[in-house]
């Protein structure tokens, strides 16, 4: 799967995926006063009704920003948090969203990061990137193409996920350095031998990885943080057949600068995320322009430029 | 909440959790074949079908057990993971079985093991034990009494659930040292200076936990598995404020003997989860005489020679 999302990368000529993130404070008015009408029909409660109005209005903005960008980016990568806060008419939206991206032809990072002991994980990575058998039928679930995966319960909580890696050509991103403020307080923490947590994780992804190879880099990525761009270049060279998904570009205050470092020599290896800076462009300064009728055409404006952003970085290296 | 929690723990005499943990196999065929009765009504593709009945069929389980249970425990413990893996109608199986959970006096712990960077965090925390504002409501979700969080992001992952503690009167328990084989990998690994790692999330957790008290021991309290008997005693000291979840008894292999030192002079301070070893007691040698029907009452057999094991091992220490 790694080499798919590398293809996809390639043709649009674009290390960028767009973060599906919706707050409901990004939702213009108009669409989310449209979410109302469309499943305002009594036969619920009200708590259940602004749950199902919430969802409606998430589905619908994702529409039309993924309308707006799919021909230009290889990839979305919708955060499961967004849509878990809205219950149940929120997962229905994250899958109406995930199904409706693979209708686009993009690749579909799910933002989970699950990660439990061992026969749990196997059940979280059937649910997100494999198939659950029941019945003797093999059945896809959320069936997104790479999950993301906390590391912290070790090797038994994570290669269920590179099983079904390799069983279902999908792949994986592992958290190493992450693009938090406090992501310091365990990942920073040196270890005996002067070595930091996070390296000690890179290690272990790259070994995880060594299971499911697919051309030049494996199924097994990692996460590290574009915020912290020392650390994204020696896990570069830590990991050379690690891909590296980063987020931190734009909102939280990463620059195309800081991640020239995360790629390889021929400007491949990495994928930077977006989500606030592309979502909710049409709230900033920069794309108000656009108005909120104009919100996907202010995400599209939005992708454009941190496209240009990173492709000019890694061209003056 | 914390101290809700332990008044039920007093009243039932019984440190004891269930896990409401229902891998397909441990249902009995005769339920799953009156699910896929129940779900049949021609209105969706076959696969569709399938999950709604696993779904339909976990439901009826954890009901049958719970009913069997529920004078005797106070508190189970659903690992959602269980219930993702049959997508929506998992999920909406996971609802329900909370909502009964909660009809029936119980104290919910939604295993759910979430963490992100600070906002996406805030709207886990919303998800599972707060609620989310919706055009001027405040409408509880998922709406357990605690839930589990991964702490490998830090303080800002974190500290969005501890303020839900304190707005809604919930608690959440930190990973800090799991009951898996693999845990040592990061958890044990030793820091400058010595101290395990485990130890410093340990540290963490009483430091959050400062911010939440309720009565003797706070909000905020920690994993620790049971399976790690030395590591039990040595974090029981370390956190003389926190509360404790053990998982790992019975089908992991931890005793009540190793458990004993993770309760404090009063016989309280830890919780003690058995998933396997009692939804599935009716497949294990010892409780075959109950047969595929006797399953709950099995459930409940189970339950009472555990918190017997365990009231025993406190009382000898």
């Amino acid at each position: 799967m790694i080499q798919k999302l590398m293809d996809e990368i390639k043709i649009k000529n674009a290390p960028v995926v767009v973060g599906l993130d919706p707050n409901l404070s990004f939702v213009p008015k108009h669409l989310q006063d449209a979410a109302w009408e469309a499943v305002s029909d009594g036969s619920c409660t009200d708590d259940e009704l602004a749950l199902r109005a919430a969802a409606e209005a998430v589905w619908q903005f994702n529409k039309a920003i993924v309308d707006a960008v799919y021909d230009i980016i290889p990839a979305v990568k919708p955060q499961i948090a967004m849509y878990e806060q809205f219950g149940l008419p929120g997962l229905a939206a994250y899958d109406r969203t995930v199904k409706y991206c693979r209708e686009k032809g993009l690749i579909i990072i799910g933002d989970v990061k699950r990660g439990d002991i061992g026969s749990t994980s196997a059940s979280y990575a059937k649910a997100h990137i494999g198939r659950i058998g029941i019945a003797g039928r093999d059945i896809p679930v959320f069936d997104v193409d790479f999950a993301t995966v906390n590391p912290y319960l070790g090797s038994d909580g994570v290669e269920p996920f590179v099983e079904v890696c390799n069983a279902c050509d999908k792949g994986i991103f592992v958290l190493v350095k992450t693009s938090n403020p406090s992501s310091g307080e365990f990942q920073d923490i040196l270890t005996e031998g002067g070595v930091p947590m996070y390296e000690l994780v890179g290690r272990k992804v790259r070994e995880w990885g060594e299971r499911s190879m697919d051309g030049r880099y494996s199924n097994v990525g990692a996460v590290v943080g574009a915020t912290y761009p020392e650390q994204g270049e020696q896990l570069r060279k830590l990991m050379p057949t690690t891909f590296i998904l980063a987020p931190g570009y734009g909102a939280q205050g990463a620059t195309a600068k800081d991640l020239s470092a995360f790629f390889d020599e021929e400007g491949a290896g990495a994928i930077v995320n977006s989500s606030r800076g592309i979502i909710a462009a049409h709230t900033k300064e920069a794309y108000r322009e656009f108005g909120p009728e104009g919100f996907a055409q202010a995400a599209r404006a939005a992708s454009v430029d941190m496209i240009e952003d990173l492709r000019q970085a890694i061209a003056e290296r």
